[in-house]
């Protein structure tokens, strides 16, 4: 399939419906023949052909002798396109009849409609992209919010793959001298050292440990990071959200690709998307449809990321007071995945205990009514997405990606185990390679044709 | 309001929705060091102020110091942009938040978000384009057929205003000698040779009537020209709306832009949008609900370019027949501004009387059903629209236009009426100058800052 796509000539829509201009995306190696034979230029006689890169020309596209819209073309050539094959933008009159009536004219002069995802495909096959990077370029697209496209920029601009890319070359380092002692295996040599090796491995475990824990917060990026709201009715979980939604000056409701239902409010504080979920009120319940609700309040609790914990300040004398409503509220956080906040409300209607300086458990004393110390709530939210370091690290945001990693930890788990049982070199080999592999999936170092259709066909049209 | 317009900075989006480009459009004496201080080029310490215009430039879009985007960058210079002015478009990425992200930086940086239209309003205070080429625009924009398109990029190309000022400066050159006869009444002479004068005017009034004629069928183009089937209940008219939908192989119903109730269909038939109108079905009733319906079938007969009348072939056994269901429907068409086509259905059941070679009225002879003939009709729904040599000449689409071709059609005649009852020149020379007036408010060579605000205040962001 590669080899053949590389010779044919591919034209697609690459801008969204309305608006005053569209563009179309031509590429291949006819791409510029293609569209001399459809274009005139303003110059006279001149050819596109005779053009140097990233240069613009003015004229028109003739559909016979009539003249179908004024364009400007934009040629790019010596494989400085964003496919690294020759390529062609045109940018014409957004009109819906110009735009089929031109695709339509480059088809006949040899060209084909692009699949999803195909132009970035042919980035990287042509190595102009590496795979985690062609994918990043659906994600930096689909970003709404400051944080997810800062992960998905720094994925782009190979950050991600290059650190990856690192680990796999040192362990490949060893790889290949554990190979060489297999082929000498009679003569028991050790060319590689056992104790460094070991090292390594270990190091590269903690690595991908890392980048496996981020795929936490990285998965949740995108459409926010759900925050379950909790508590009993009328203790102010209404206010408090309607109170976060003010002090948020980004507007984020109409940002395309946020899910919503009735329940929930997606609000960007300082850069990062939260999903806040309201749930029903916790208590308890004889009545069925009620327990119901309940249920979901807890299936609800166990998906969120956060959970915030709301208390009316009044009510509480004590941190005994807090611990035993968490534990009446049959609140079961896993403290691993997730973060207890807990917020007493009303704080200005009664002093807070001081014993509750040397709790155990995070809480912040606020007033949702009069906004008093919302900044507080602000910054446990944002304490708890800087310890993943979005700002300095890598952040796993793919599930494909999170997939691999975890195959390699895995099967760095098996080497680290099998060296110390004295498993024999020639079985540690397998488990290396193995890591090898998935590893070099994410960045496309190894790759099938099956994995970059699935890939690229969640692409739009014209990417 | 023109003068401040030329010293300040505009951006906007210029690409619509979705995909996987958009693109930002910059313009104004700023546009470029605007730019130049957000982006950063591959090629080390280049500026944009340094390239020569219509070349494109890879880079990034820098928030302070982190990546916002990576991006193409086309640079216009020395007058050769859309607006006449230095500009810039931006190729990036088509993500929501990066376009509001950069729109903010370049907003910082002293650019101001574009009115609707104001690319083109400065377009046209630049002399790029004339008044009538700038509303082409918004017209290209909007064109979803052939015959719509055709006609809108005959008026970019200037044809339209070309002829006009053809028809002014003549006329001018003329006005011009009479104006000078004024300055010497007291002496009698005659510079201008009023036959000659007589013959101009009355060929300029001609040419204008034709125009304004061309409007019956500019305006209707863009929606689809109405033609109204009228005929008895079950003599075959959603059968023929069926058959004509089936036999046209463009894709009309998802074209933005026109309007569809119910009981309307649009089908594009060799390029011409039509808008068929299933009537209710025409007979006497005493019942009031029904009469409305009727009542309604009138009045949408009355605003139709084309009535298609629809009779069962099977009844018709004469040419008298048809008269006589002619005049028991009471069609009542206005055969200046409409026209009749007798439509004989079933014809496979029957053979068509011989009388009927003579008749005056145009008809045709089909089967609905069996798709028989139905190539005839659409030949003569084609011969009403060729009438209007939309192929060859310059059709009014716009109101506006039409509008101030009736105001110069209504001073010609005065010019002519007085000139045959002896009237003298100065009251003459008042009627000349309102028609001097009107045809040059067309394409612009007189202008009102209101008049420009109606205009370009109608098109999109970003054009």
């Amino acid at each position: 399939m590669i080899d053949t796509l590389k010779f044919d000539t591919i034209c697609a829509p690459a801008t969204g419906n309305g608006g005053a201009i569209s563009i179309i995306r031509i590429s291949g190696n006819k791409a510029i023949s293609i569209v001399d034979s459809v274009f005139r230029a303003k110059k006279k006689d001149f050819k596109l052909s005779d053009s140097e890169s990233h240069q613009l020309h003015f004229g028109d596209i003739l559909d016979h002798e009539s003249v179908l819209d004024e364009v400007l073309v934009t040629v790019f050539k010596d494989k400085k396109s964003y496919t690294g094959e020759p390529s062609i933008e045109l940018s014409l009159h957004a009109s819906p009849y110009i735009l089929q009536k031109t695709l339509e004219l480059l088809i006949q002069q040899g060209a084909r409609m692009a699949e999803p995802g195909e132009f970035s495909m042919r980035a990287f096959l042509n190595g102009k992209l590496d795979l985690a990077q062609a994918e990043a370029v659906a994600d930096i697209i689909a970003s709404s919010s400051k944080s997810s496209h800062l992960t998905a920029m720094k994925q782009l601009k190979g950050e991600f793959s290059n650190r990856l890319k690192t680990l796999r070359q040192q362990l490949m380092d060893f790889a290949s001298l554990i190979e060489l002692e297999l082929d000498f295996s009679e003569e028991d040599v050790e060319f590689a050292d056992r104790a460094k090796f070991i090292e390594l491995v270990s190091e590269i475990k903690k690595e991908v440990e890392q980048l496996i824990h981020s795929y936490k917060i990285g998965h949740v990026l995108k459409n926010g990071i759900p925050v379950a709201i909790v508590g009993k009715p009328n203790v102010g979980k209404s206010t408090l959200l309607n109170a976060l939604l003010q002090e948020d000056k980004a507007i984020v409701s109409d940002i395309a690709g946020t899910t919503r239902d009735v329940i929930e409010d997606v609000i960007s504080i300082e850069g990062v998307l939260y999903r806040f979920i309201d749930t029903a009120g916790i208590r308890k319940s004889e009545d069925l449809i009620e327990s119901l609700g309940i249920e979901r309040t807890y299936q609800k609790i166990e998906e969120a990321n956060i959970v915030l914990f709301l208390l009316d300040a009044n009510e509480i004398s004590s941190a005994d007071d807090i611990e035993k409503q968490i534990e009446l509220a049959r609140l079961n956080i896993n403290t691993e995945e997730q973060q207890l906040i807990v917020v007493l409300n009303k704080i200005d209607q009664s002093p807070l205990p001081d014993s509750l300086i040397d709790t155990d458990f995070q809480w912040v004393g606020i007033s949702a009514k009069s906004h008093h110390n919302l900044h507080a709530l602000e910054g446990a939210l944002n304490q708890y997405v800087q310890q993943f370091g979005i700002e300095d690290q890598s952040i796993v945001t793919n599930a494909r990606h999170q997939e691999a990693l975890q195959h390699t930890q895995s099967s760095l788990l098996t080497i680290l185990e099998a060296y110390e049982n004295g498993i024999s070199t020639d079985l540690i080999a397998i488990d290396v390679r193995t890591a090898l592999y998935y590893l070099g999936t994410i960045t496309g170092q190894i790759g099938t044709d099956e994995l970059l259709g699935n890939i690229f066909g969640r692409f739009c049209i014209g990417k």
